[in-house]
């Protein structure tokens, strides 16, 4: 069996020309860009909790690193570096070769050098921290939302979750359908495009990334903004055909793992908003807007006739 | 049970003075100083492997970190952040707080802000990053060894081998020599102060923290600068009373979680690094010099009449 030190040799190290020293010491060295805030974030995926145990190891490898950096897109950051810490149950060659192959084809489409990292044996368990870098005072946060914004959502939200759904053999999706779900859930796409433009054009106000549904994702906008919001299902992307109805809006709303963007903006930035979505060729979708927070109550989900809707499962709580 | 927010707010959410933006966001957001470069650096500790399953919460939180920043410490970097990603099996209030009370107190015993992180459910693994910083072109590096270099070591390598070995029923210490192991095992003390004033004093030239064994973590600073070594084993400090001598020196040059730091420095450097143990209050041991590699054989082993030992158990690899 190949050692630790082999590897990481084998398999995961690649020039890192944005770095002054990759791996092979004991820390990496980074020059953080001047007049720049860096952003970090690191996100742990457990097997059985994250991802099932015969996951395609190239796309796991390339989802691991890909919603870490949908963080960074949330900020408005743009990705830099990656380090990755592992546990495995064993070292297969076959299994570390298509791992690694999508951590690198998901770290060069996004421009980000695998800089550092440790591997050991135990349970299944891959830990990405990512390095983005924001110009100071410019990252998109989530507690900028305020009165009178629009909330948009990008893409769309939902196909992973019916993916997940379909593959638990809790749906039976059409093919062409089950592919493009199991695409979404399988090889996020995370928005680091979109969230570099709302930075850089000031377009939002306050941002997030859905990792554990609409409205959960976007509860944290409005809790740390001390704002509500009400919702427009109508005005969400409209369900697939064949699909139910309630199961469909269930996965929209409460379903987990899309790495799409919620952000607030104001009403004067529709246009731009328009613009950006047709440039980047990714729909935005403006489903609700922020009002005055009464007592605890965050969030109104209003269907297509302006009738209030009950609101259940409203996201994934790994304790709870 | 509490949910994962709540977990990060009451265990893990202090205040964080060094970073703009700390939990609670998609990344925290920080501000690297100017002229330095960033070392960073990432652990994981998985129980099992790292740490027996009935380890104590308190001393597991304050060795997850510092191991880590041993990291920091062999780099000469002063440590400034930390993010900690946990999967946990379940989250049992009484351990969570004594695990963070651990955590913390190292942590502001080091200087360092928890700035973010990821808690989810899974098999116990704690995985640490740590971000320290080092005027540019300064740090110590493994690759900077030359022929000459005396080689030195930190405090007291072995400690924490025989400590595991006492608590695994292998070896059975005296007492007082007992409650010393299990502190070097279980609280590792790292040397950034010694790893500071090494980069600041330009003493070292190459150097490295001894996590899996003296011989082993030496082998890596050989390697990388293309050299050689002539150890003498006699140097080293001398064997605690009542332990075998055989067993003494097993522990001292191949076990692991010492957390002491070996480097390289000129002969010139003498008198200085006696001075910088004094004032430390950490003894520094002069056990060998760098010798021109021939062939691929890179350490050379010799007793106290100068006679060359067979070496074997170089150290801790986590898949061979």
């Amino acid at each position: 069996m190949p050692s630790e030190f082999d590897v990481i040799r084998t398999y995961f190290s690649r020039p890192t020309p944005q770095a002054v020293l990759g791996p092979g010491d004991d820390c990496a060295l980074l020059v953080p860009s001047a007049g720049c805030e860096l952003a970090i974030t690191t996100d742990m995926l457990v097997e059985g909790q994250h991802f099932l145990p015969d996951t395609d190891p190239r796309q796991l490898g390339w989802k691991a690193l890909a919603v870490n950096l949908s963080d960074l897109a949330a900020m408005g950051a743009k990705p830099r570096w990656a380090l990755l810490a592992g546990s495995l149950p064993e070292a297969r060659a076959q299994w570390l070769a298509a791992f690694s192959e999508g951590v690198f084809a998901c770290a060069s489409r996004y421009g980000v050098d695998l800089v550092g990292g440790d591997t050991t044996r135990g349970p299944l368990n891959l830990c990405f921290t990512v390095l983005g870098e924001v110009p100071a005072g410019e990252a998109l946060r989530r507690d900028r939302a305020v009165r009178g914004d629009d909330l948009w959502i990008s893409g769309w939200p939902g196909l992973a979750a019916m993916g997940l759904a379909h593959l638990q053999g809790r749906t039976r999706l059409a093919e062409t359908l089950a592919k493009r779900c199991l695409a979404a859930l399988q090889q996020p796409r995370p928005r680091v495009e979109l969230g570099l433009e709302l930075r850089v054009r000031r377009l939002a106000n306050a941002a997030i990334d859905v990792s554990d549904g609409v409205l959960a994702d976007l509860g944290h906008i409005l809790e740390r903004s001390a704002v509500a919001a009400e919702i427009h299902a109508a005005q969400l992307p409209s369900r697939p055909a064949g699909v139910d109805p309630l199961f469909a809006r269930q996965c929209q709303l409460a379903g987990g793992d899309d790495y799409e963007l919620v952000f607030s903006a104001a009403p004067a930035k529709r246009l731009e908003l328009a613009a950006l979505a047709a440039e980047l060729d990714l729909p935005l979708w403006r489903f609700g807007e922020v009002v005055d927070a009464v007592g605890d109550r965050r969030l109104t989900l209003l269907d297509e006739d302006g009738q209030e809707l009950a609101i259940d499962g409203q996201g994934f709580d790994h304790f709870a």
